[in-house]
């Protein structure tokens, strides 16, 4: 039993390293079944369908990304120190080892938004929960009086998102040395519109 | 010669309106000859390469873009009512019939950045075009005093098509009905610090 977990976990892995760059539907369990040197019926017994298989991939995903990102920003002091953490994290994220091929839930998202089924449902429900989770920073920022106290915190977690979304094209797509400087000045102008 | 012009043409339209919604990548030469009732060979005889297809697909994307959003933005006012238009037919084209999908370009955008190959590089090309041209049209609203002499071109650029990747997640994945308005709202945040 805990040999299964541990091949399981390792196949996971690996799946996650494919994904970040070849997507969600690019994983092949051939080539996973090869570098693992398991066949493939045996990789595929510890899922029992392709949509197992990116549900998990998807779900260990989002457990790196709340230890890499949101867990340490929560020990910053409350309100803005923690919303620039988050932002800083997430970009950090998506240079990590664990996504080689940039972020996971950004190329899903663009890959699966027309893919009914369940790793669409998860991701949707795995990218609301990562926006409700910087609106949330936002509002603890208004209570401490460092976001002003109308600020739509909603729109604010979407313009920060915003950013994210365009320093990975510029990343990734273009190769721009200056990448995150281009999105941390867009970021600070975001700020200078939420404080009071 | 004119027929076999206009078979390579509608392949490469029906080719489009797959790869909005299935990826590049996800474009399948025996669903296509299937639909089209064509042989596989004397389909793939137009293009010699998947990456052919995959070009004159980004190509043909390129070309629609720039009818529906581009040109369009050209006959009004020169200035903000050209920019603006620009966000406006932008946002419309992620909703246009030719790419029911979404947006072509976001999508091969994070599909494409690990994939080395003639499609990656005419990508590039493209959105460094369509970022060119947001940038160009900010210029002008300079020049038109509508914004701040000391603007930086390149990052107003950066953050308009921040705004529309974002739009896109909120239209495609989260399927929010007030997706363009969240859209808007954000951009007229991004052109009140634009304005003298």
């Amino acid at each position: 039993m805990a040999k299964g977990k541990t091949t399981r976990s390792m196949i996971v892995r690996s799946a996650l390293r494919e994904a970040s760059s070849q997507g969600l539907e690019g994983i092949s369990i051939g080539a996973l079944a090869k570098k693992l040197d398991m066949s493939k019926s045996g990789l595929f017994a510890h899922f029992g369908s392709k949509d197992g298989l990116q549900k998990a991939v998807l779900e260990l995903g989002a457990e790196l990304f709340v230890a890499k990102v949101v867990r340490p920003a929560t020990t910053k002091e409350r309100g803005l120190p923690r919303v620039v953490a988050l932002f800083d994290n997430w970009l950090e994220w998506t240079d990590s080892e664990v996504v080689p091929g940039g972020c996971l839930f950004m190329s899903s998202t663009f890959e699966l938004d027309d893919r009914p089924g369940l790793a669409r449902d998860v991701l949707a429900v795995t990218m609301r929960e990562f926006r409700n989770t910087l609106a949330r920073a936002a509002a603890i920022a208004v209570e401490e009086g460092h976001f002003r106290t109308d600020l739509d915190l909603a729109q604010f977690a979407f313009q920060m998102h915003a950013i994210l979304l365009a320093h990975q094209v510029e990343a990734r797509l273009f190769r721009s040395p200056d990448a995150s400087d281009i999105a941390r000045k867009a970021f600070e102008s975001l700020l200078s519109t939420a404080t009071p």
